[in-house]
């Protein structure tokens, strides 16, 4: 990847959650029109996608200093589930658009917490498709800083029924 | 259990959670000490533990009706360690005390979505532990309102190592 091509949520416009339709797009994790939400934004890189985010001070866990584990399963959640929208479009070779982007809930969440997350850190959420079979896709992602892992997930997404297979 | 001793989060003072040290206090899910947190509160129910929380209007999934997935996760891996916690008491015979609480962190959580959970609806978190072995315990927990069970966790909590086993 180029470096001028490096992702970074504060200057492209193409993140997977803008093309979210409007009645889908008011998630407190990612939706754009959710005004007190996190507004996670997620781009290609490759096959991969991913996220960058710096959670707010306040979201701690038990500690001052660890970032609380729900805002991560959070963070994976809306990232993986970007993933799995974009993944879809790709494989349906569609162009995608504002509005037009294919729509998944969540089926299942699964987070291992392998290291304490410090606040004030900016994290990186990597997302890679494990499996896209129909309606469901299996999405994998990391969470890390530097060559630091602090948690990994793995969740299932399906696709609204409105939606084409 | 008796009509008069229906846990309520708005009217008892023997919430796991306000038993934990000070330092551990600060989380966004269950903190007492984190004024910007969800601040929820885990009570025993014979051998369950339970917890009543209405979220708030903006913790919307992608549509506006339907309640966060994130935010699910978050109230299943507050309680769990509070049953943790809670049921490591029980088990050490600690009659428990503002600063004696057992301290756990979460390893693991798995989240199973099983219907969209609607805003707006007051959840009631019921737990139970699965494994106590150690500092190892797995509680199972369901989200549910009335008759209908929206989501259920397994999580895998490790006690601190400052802690006795």
């Amino acid at each position: 990847m180029a470096e001028d091509s490096r992702p970074d949520s504060t200057d492209r416009a193409d993140a997977f959650q803008d093309f979210y339709p409007d009645d889908y797009a008011h998630c407190f994790g990612c939706g754009r029109l959710n005004e007190k939400g996190l507004k996670i934004k997620s781009y290609w890189d490759g096959d991969e996608a991913v996220c960058r985010f710096l959670p707010k001070d306040y979201y701690t866990g038990g500690m001052k200093t660890i970032l609380y584990g729900g805002i991560i399963a959070s963070l994976i959640d809306c990232h993986g589930a970007g993933m799995a929208a974009a993944a879809k479009a790709r494989e349906l070779g569609i162009q995608v658009a504002p509005g037009n982007m294919p729509r998944f809930v969540t089926a299942a969440i699964k987070v291992d917490y392998l290291a304490p997350t410090p606040v004030g850190v900016e994290l990186e959420l990597r997302s890679s498709v494990k499996e896209i079979k129909g309606r469901k896709i299996v999405v994998h992602v990391t969470v890390s800083s530097g060559v630091t892992l602090f948690a990994q997930g793995e969740e299932i997404y399906v696709q609204l029924r409105d939606e084409k297979p």
